[in-house]
Order: structure tokens, then C-alpha cells, then sequence
């Protein structure tokens, strides 16, 4: 099997990260995975939702959208049709628990921290390329609370990073881009914590099913895919 | 640790399965798993929807819904609030590819199959419960139009059920009830075959993240719990 | 003319009255009227809708819907069609405004009790069914709480059910099945009391206009009807 | 009991048909029953709804309305909230089944005719003056299409018209203004033909059931003033 | 060129302004421009928007809508839709924003004043028939105000008009009928107070890009007109 | 009067335009307008709306939408409110209409553009932007069919750029940024063509109307304005 892109089995695309990519946000990232960018910005607000009100703690949830030239061909906007497709309302619940995983909302404090993500190019792994990003600009957010003396400390206890891995023509692989992913047999997106702790295993045979040995080999390429990605997020914040 | 039921960790609950439960549906099931209770139908319509239109394939969906009062306090009608939530979106996802799975679409021809997932009453794993209560349904609708005629053959190439686990307390149990699914902290739901390929693995660290080897605890009793729900499956349809 | 179901004109169908189908709510009954089924639930909230806060009174409302495969073909979901159809308003504000008639709102306190009427199976008269099948739900809802102490006694005064009269070929007949209800010159449905108030009449003519004499052969019918489908609430009860 | 109008109880309010109020519509009357005034507008199109497609017959359908500040105070404009209210639901129903009681569907051909009913001023009985004023209407755009040759004859047989009556105080009183609707008993809505058949009859107890011999001294108030609407259409046409 | 109206460039149509034209609204007019009709009607409540709350001032709104038949051909209705469409939003806020200006909204005090603007019959210019007949509708509310004691003085510093003009066959032509405005290559609308300051001036090239001269002399036209829409106001209010 | 910038009054920020930002679309167009950033991308379709089908005529039109912080404080994301503001209506039509002013729309043939403007990041002036932007991209779009041998020649017939003037505490001003744009009495956005010709002219008193003298100020410093941005159009092209 030779992938698409002449990238080995094992092998991630180049990923950047750009802070302070647009001036009003407290976090503001651009974060490009090959031909994958997606704008993730952190809006800190001084409110939580009523369900929470009055519990002492904070909310961090989050917001995905894709722009309608984002994609190859043209995909209607979401606010034209009046609704949220449920693929969208999957992503942007998926990326809120991730964060959440690695944030002490009680040391948030009541405020509520919105990340929107927006994919202004798509190419395949844009929810996992969410997650990552987002978590730098939340880091930056939460930065900006402390260094305005707002918070004693950042409430983020850990760094959260995502990648996909499927199954190509029987081979498993590391960061699907959209050829791949658009004709793989299985495809599962992988969450987990800079310490290595699982925050969301979701892996869908879309074709066959797949076998325990197959989930195994494609959870040893997401760790270390993942790992690779914390390592750029500190190198970012630096 | 002790559960709630005082079930064992690997104990799943009872499982009833009663098929022909209304009489308009090509197929009707009424799945009880403890005090879950979920009908699943299976309606077959000479169309498809048109994206599909003149492929020569069929196709699978599935929609869920759950009686305003079949939770412990009353839950607002989607049909009221005029939309269905992420939730409903992700579940009823999540059901259509399971059950497309194990469908030869080819085979199928050109007509559709809508698995309606309703909960009367709910106790914890409502999702897994209407997988594997529709998968029966879907046989029966199926077979009826082998008896007619229709098909040569059924297009149905194997079985599928779901269980979920998860980690209480920091052990790794079965099938987890409401009382259990509410205060886990982490919790996944896995669907496989009959002939034990995986399809979905959606694992959630609901608190603290997980670990491999927690990981590889919680397949190994949904494997063993899925196998034994194939079993009362093909009983059923005795 | 002979009905399809072969009953005599004057003949109701067999009625089954089952209470705590469901186990969360206050109550949760199954009301069977030949192969029509409908679940019935009360619901009880400490709140009251805004128009009545402050005023020192309850309110008793209802929602209803049919499952998609309760009827011959499936009807579209209305959650994801995302509104309720002119049908289903008519219905379940019928439906409260017949249960209102025999509350003491005052007697009931700021509370709201709402009625959910999910169709299981629809085989005809399935607005009748909810009204009569909601009665016994309210009624063990009250009665649940003047048992916990909430309530000095039960603020309903009364009993109330109905039934649907037509007129078939000419002939005014009892409690129309689907059968006849789609072929019918004169549809009417009648609500009354135990003790023989009338709550509501709403007569219909499909066809031809139906005359003043045939609105009261059809009253009458509906009369004797009712007069039974009381007397079995009351023996439910029991 | 004196009526807040100062009117007998079997006395209705003052009637006026205007016609050709507005100058575009195949039908344009202007009702006004006392201080209630309604503008209902027959538009002819030739096209029918989807499940009448290729049957050879036409549909009449309504749509209604009312202006913001018809109302003592004002009522949310219905354009703006974004759905139809199921009382408005109820009534364009309501409308729509009593023209076509009077209408040969198969004479009409494949044509749909509209009635707009959109009240100006509410007074009480605007669903009553919106009945007997589309019925005008009906008949001059079906006068119409004879006259322009596209019809051999009017597909219409006779005439409807509609009147509220209740029990006030006790005492059954013909044609509720406002204030009468508003603090009545019973309320009940007839819609009758020019030859005295009943299309719909729709009575509800507000507060107390009402007797049958109640129910008889309604229909027979009902039926005087019905022959009376009726009267003063056919001389509106002439 | 000549108009199809026969009138001359400069000439509008006859206007006429009926006060109280509904009996509920504390303003009602219904203006009349040819045979475009529209009803305003000035709606005072105690309560002010929210972004207003606790800043001692009012408000003033506006809603536009069309009556289904008041077009050729029958028209949608947008509550039906579920949606008011760009056109209609586009409107509403110009009404809202032309009321405004005459407006001391300081001494309107915490109130709210929505203006509702429908259009009985259609034949062009129904926006700017629109602010004009409000703008008598408003004068008329403040007025009831101050005569019932509740202001001091009425918080409205002027009138306000407004006319389309628009370049028919290259000649520029002053209130444009249906027949010119849906040929015309030049479209636009002036708002202007009582004593000659430009509150909105928007101008439309529906084909080719219009000059600089021909602005000007549009801007002529309607100065003229609005100046003489202003004098029939005042005297309406006589 | 010194402006929050610093900027002379008939000084326009800096203007970058950059081609090809994204490559999926036509046309993609990142204009940056002082700290304003619109994405304007064109898509092809080979479909046209509804209305215009069989008519051997193109169409252009336009959506247009903010990222939620693009803005100081984060705006509600209109896809998650379930539909598109007023504002956003008129900006789109506004954008639609000043690009089909350089459209020869028989030429371009049964297809249809789709403009996208996203708001990256917002200081003032964003529809402006977006129709100088839009420009470009569908300048792009069109070369692109022509080299590719679909069309014969481009379709455009010139330029079209916009400006947005003001009066800031007395003095006309050129190219508003949010500063200005929220504090100033008069707002006018100016669309112009290459050659000279207006499009739209939108000019609206927030607060004292403004006199004729000052409209005319207004509009020869947009006048020179728009030249201005036409000629970096092209040299973007170039």
C-alpha cells in the first residue's frame, strides 16, 4: 500500500500553530494540519449556564462550524438552513468534553469559556485538528486571567491533543487526510491527555468490521501521533 | 465495591425480548434490558433517499426518541422544543451504522429500512438496548420479505448488539444502569458482531482519564457481553 | 350495513385499562380500546405556567404524539420534522381542556400536571382513547399525592371520558375503528363526565351535512358509551 | 341577565358584506359582525397539493390570521415568533372543511382556491365572521371563472355560514361579543349550510359541563341566526 | 417617455390619510397612495427592550407584513413559512430607524412604541407608504398620552416622510406604481423630516449603474414630494 | 475633530488583498481592510435558482457571516440560533446585488456564483470589505472559466468596490473603523463601479438627519475613495 500523500504508515502531516491569529479572542489560534486549518479562538465570559449557577464552578464548551468554500465542492451554511446537522453537534460536543478533561472547572471559578472553531480549509481530520488547537488557545485565555491577576493560578492541569488513524487498504495509518478518510474501512478518532491518560476512543468500522488485533495496532500509532502533538503545543506556548 | 443492583462486576442485567409487539410494522420489537424498555420497528419503504436514487442499493436509518416520561423526571418533547437534541442526533447515528454493518445494501435493492428506537421507560444503556432490539426487528423485516417474494434471500449477513461498560469506583463492570452511567467516570459503548468483528467503540472519560490497560479491561467484558446478547438474539427468532 | 369489525351499531370495542405500565411517573396507564393503544402519563412539577404564578392555583396540561409506526404506513417523525402538526395541537389541547373540567385548580395548588399521550398502536378513536386512559392516570397521580401529604384530598371532581360516534353508510354507529373512521359521511367525539355533564362535542361532516335528528341518535349513543367506559375507569381504580 | 351589549339573547349583532374590498384577489370581502371585521380573499390557482396530484379534482383550503393590534392589547405577530399557533391552526382547519362541505371537488377541476381570512378588528367570533365571509368570497371567484368561461358551471352547491353561541350566566345567548366569549360557560361554534344541514358543531364547557337540553337551546339559537347569515349573503351577491 | 399611470414625472399619486381606522390601537391610520393601502397602528406598552432596561428611555419598533392577497399573486404568508423573509427585516428596521429620528426617546420615558405596518393592497412604495401613515399613527399615540396625563409634552421634534423615486426609461420620475418600479433600471427611497434633513437615502441601480447628475435630480424630486406628503400629514392631524 | 486613529478625514486604511488564501474555491479573496479581515470566496455551480431555470441566464448571489469573535465580545453563532439576523440579510442581499451590477448574467450562461464573505476579524466597514473582496474573487472565478474553455470571455463587465463615509462629530470622513462607526451621527455606505457609475447609495442619520450639503460632501469623498480601491483591485489582479 502506498498512501496518497507518499507519507509512510506511521507518518503525520506538518502541523502548525499560530497564536494571536485574530486580536479580539483571549486565546487565538490557526492551527494547519497539511492543507487542514482551522481557527480556534477562546472567548472567557463572566457567566455560567443556569445549570451551574450559583455551584461555585466554571463551564468550558465549545462550537464548530465549517466555512461553505471550506470544502471541495460547496456545503450550504448552516445558519441558511436554519439548523446544526448532527455531525456538527457531534464534533462540538466531543471537542467541550475534551477540554473539559483536562480543566479544574472548580479553580475556573464561575466564568464560561467558549471555543469556537471554525475550519477555514478542509482536508480531512478537522474535529482532531479542533481539539488541539483549541487547547492552545485555551492555555493562552487561561494565561491572560492569571497574568491579569484574576485567577491565582491556571486551571488547566494537563495538555489535550487529538489525532485519527484508520485502516487504508488493510494497513493501518496515522492522520488520515480527506482522500483517505473518505475511503477507509475503519476510522477512529483518539483523544488523550499529555500524560498519556485516554480522554475519547471513537472508532467506527465503516466498512468491515475490525478486529481487536486491528484496534490494538491502531491505538499504538494514535498515542504516539498524540504525543508528537503535545510536544508542538509546548513548543508554541513557549 | 458493590453496584446499586447488587449485580456482580461482569453480571449483566435480564434481557426479555419480545418481537411482534405492534401490529403495523414490518417488524416490531419490544426489548427489555432490567427496567430499560425500548420498541424498536422496522419500517421497509420502496424508496431511497437521493443521494441513493438510482444506484441499485438500499439503505439503512434509524431515528430515537424517548417518551417524555420515560426518565425519573419529566423530559420536554423534542417535538415541542421543535428540534431534537445532539444527543437524539448522536444516537440515532450511531444505530444506523451499526445496523448498515451487517446489511449487504446491494442485496437489499432499491428500498429503505427505518429503525424507530422509542424508550418507554428509561434505566441506563437506552442506545445500546435499541442496537440490539433493532437488530431483531430488522430480521423480522427482512424474512417477511423473503416470505413475500421480494428478496431471494435475506441481505442480512450477520447479527449486532451493543453493551456498555465502564469503570465505577475503579472497577470495570457491565451493562451499567442509570444509577451506575450517572456517577462512572468513564464509560464506553461497544458494538460488535455476532461473529466478534468490532464496529463502534465510543469510549468517554467522563472525570479522570483512562488508562490502556483499563481500556483493554472494559473490551474484554463487552466482548463477553455481546456474545451472550447474539445468543438470546438468535433465540428470539426462533 | 354491517361494520367491518362485525359489532353491532351500538356496540363499543373491548377496553383494557392497565396502570403503572411505566415506572417513573405519578401516573402511567395503558389504555387499550380494541387494537388502539395509547400511553398514558401524568406528570407532576412544583411550577406553574407564567400566567397563573402568583395566582394561587394549578394548571393541567397535555401533549400528545404517535409513535411513527403506530399506523399502517409510517408517519414522519414530528420531532425531526421539527414541528407539531395542526392535528396534534387540536388533539392535545383537547385533551387538556377535557381533564381541566373536572379539576379544582384551586384545590391543586401551584402545580402544573402534565399529561403525555404517546400512541403505541392506532387503530381509530386514539384522541377518545388519550382522554379516558389520561383520566385514570390523573386520578392515581392525585391520589398519590394525598398519600404523601401533599394534598388534604383529591382536587378532581369527577371522572371524564369519551368516544368517537359517526355515521357509516347512513347508520350512526359506536366508537369508529380506523376502518370505518376513514370512510365515514359524520365523525363526531364527545367528552363528558361521570355524572353526565358535557364537556366537549365536536361533530364533523366529511361528506354530506348531517341533519338535526342524526346529531342526536349520535349523542345518544355516545351517551350509553361513555356511560361504560366510566364505569371501567372506575373498576381500574379500584 | 342583561348582556353587556344591551342586546336579547336571541339577538345577533349587526352584519355588513363589503365586496371587491381589495382589487386583486379573485374574491375580496370585507365582514363585519359588529366591531369584529375580517378581510377573507379567495385566491384561485391552477395547481393542486401534492396528494391530489392527476385525481381530476380541485381543494379549497384556508389560511388565517390576525393583525397584531386587531386585539385590546397587542398579540405577537406570528410572522416573527416563527410558527403558527395551534388555535390559529385550529381555525384555518376549521375554515378550510366548512367551504369544502359546500364545494363539488371533481367540478372544481384541478384548481386550489385559497381563503385568506385576516382579521382587521376582534370583537369575539372572528373564526364565525370568517366562515360567512369567505363563503362570499368563494362564491365571487367561482362566479368568476364562469363567467371567463374556465368553468361550464359554479362548483359550488350551496352556502355556509357559521355563528357562536353560549351560555351566559345561565343563559344561552346567540352571537358572543368579546366580552361575553370571554366570561361564558359554555362556548360553542355551529357552521351550518343554506339548506340547514350541520357541517361542524363545536362545543366546549369553559367552566361547568353543560346539559343536553343546554345543548338543544344552543343549536336552536344557532340555527335561526345561521338562516339569518345566510339571507344576508345571497343579497350581498345579488 | 410616458407613465402607464399618465401622470406627469413630478406628479405623485393622490393620497389619503384615515385616522381611527381600528378601535383598539392607541394610533390607527390607514394610508392610502394610489391604490397601495396600508394599516399602521402605534401600540404603547410599559416595558422597554432589554438592552434598554434601567437607561430611562423608550423605544420605538417597527413590524411590516403583507397581507397573502394584497400582491397579483397570492403571496406566501411568512407565519406559514416560519419565517419573515430579508425583505421584510430589511423594511421593518427602516420604518423602526425613521421613527426614531423624530423621536426623543429621553422623554418618551421607560415605554416601548411598536409601530405595525400591513399592506392591504399592493401597488409599489408600500415602504414608504409605510413611515408615512406611522409617522400620523405615532403623532396620534403620543398625543393620548399627553392628553391622559401620562407625558408632560410629546416626545416627537418633527414629522417624517418618505417617497421612492427612480429613473423609468432614462427620465427621472417621482412615486413610483408596481407597473414602474418592477421596469425601472433606478430605484430609490428618500426618508425626510418635516423640515428638510435627510434621515435615509436608499438608492438601488436594478440594471445599469445610475450618475452622479441623475442622483441629484432624484434627490429634487423627492424633497418636493416629501414636503408635500408632510403638509398632508399635519393636516390629517388637524 | 482628530479621528481615533489619527488618520486624516479623507484617509482610508491600508488595504491588502490577497489571492488564493484558500484553495478549494473559484475564487479566494483575504482582504484586510486597516484590523478588518474578510474571507470572500466564489464557488461555480453548474445549477441555477429556482425562478430563473430555462431562462439561458447566470446568477450571483451572496451569503455573508461573522465568526463568533470576530467581534469584541463574542456574538451568538447564527447556526446555533436556527437563523440569520436581519442584519445579515440585508448585508448579503447588498453584496448579491452590487456584484450582479457588473455581471453580464446572459453571458455568464445557466451557472451560478456564490459569493461567501466570512468576517475573520471586524473593526468597521465589513460589507464594504466584503463587496471590494467579493470583487476580486469572482474576477478570479470567472478567468478561471475562461481558461478552462467553458466560457468565451469573462462575463464582468468592470469593477465594483464600496466605501463606507460618515459624519464624526460634525466633519465627513472616509473609510469608518469601529471607533468612528458606533459613535458617528451619519453612516453612508457608497457602492461605485470602476467607471464611475453608483450602484447602491445607503445612507442613514443614527442620530440629527443630515442636509443635503453634507450628503454631497459624503459622497465625493466615496467617490475618490472607491477609485482608490478599484485600483489595487487590479493591481491584485494584475
Amino acid at each position: 500500500m502506498s498512501r496518497p500523500s507518499g507519507r509512510k504508515s506511521e507518518e503525520a502531516r506538518t502541523v502548525s500553530i499560530t497564536r494571536d491569529y485574530t486580536m479580539h479572542a483571549e486565546g487565538s489560534v490557526l492551527i494547519e494540519i497539511g492543507n487542514t486549518k482551522v481557527l480556534c479562538t477562546a472567548s472567557v465570559e463572566d457567566t455560567v449556564p443556569g445549570f451551574l449557577r450559583g455551584k461555585g464552578q466554571g463551564w468550558i464548551t465549545a462550537e464548530y462550524g465549517m466555512l461553505p468554500r471550506s470544502t471541495h465542492t460547496r456545503t450550504a451554511r448552516e445558519a441558511a438552513k436554519g439548523k446544526q446537522s448532527g455531525r456538527t453537534q457531534e464534533i462540538q460536543r466531543l471537542i467541550g468534553r475534551s477540554l473539559r478533561a483536562i480543566t479544574d472547572l472548580k479553580a475556573l471559578g464561575e466564568r464560561q469559556v467558549t471555543l469556537d472553531c471554525d475550519v477555514l480549509q478542509a482536508d480531512g481530520g478537522t474535529r482532531c485538528a479542533s481539539i488541539t488547537g483549541a487547547c492552545v488557545a485555551l492555555h493562552d485565555a487561561m494565561n491572560k486571567l492569571v497574568a491579569a491577576g484574576k485567577l491565582p493560578a491556571s486551571p488547566l492541569k494537563d495538555f489535550v491533543a487529538a489525532v485519527s488513524v484508520g485502516i487504508v487498504e488493510g494497513v493501518p495509518v496515522l492522520d488520515l487526510d480527506y482522500a483517505e478518510d473518505s475511503s477507509c474501512d475503519t476510522d477512529m478518532n483518539v483523544v488523550m491527555t499529555g500524560s498519556g491518560g485516554i480522554v475519547e476512543v471513537q472508532g467506527t468500522a465503516e466498512g468491515e468490521p475490525f478486529s481487536r488485533g486491528e484496534l490494538d495496532a491502531l491505538l499504538a500509532l494514535a498515542q504516539a501521533g498524540i504525543a508528537d502533538l503535545v510536544t508542538k503545543q509546548k513548543a508554541a506556548l513557549k
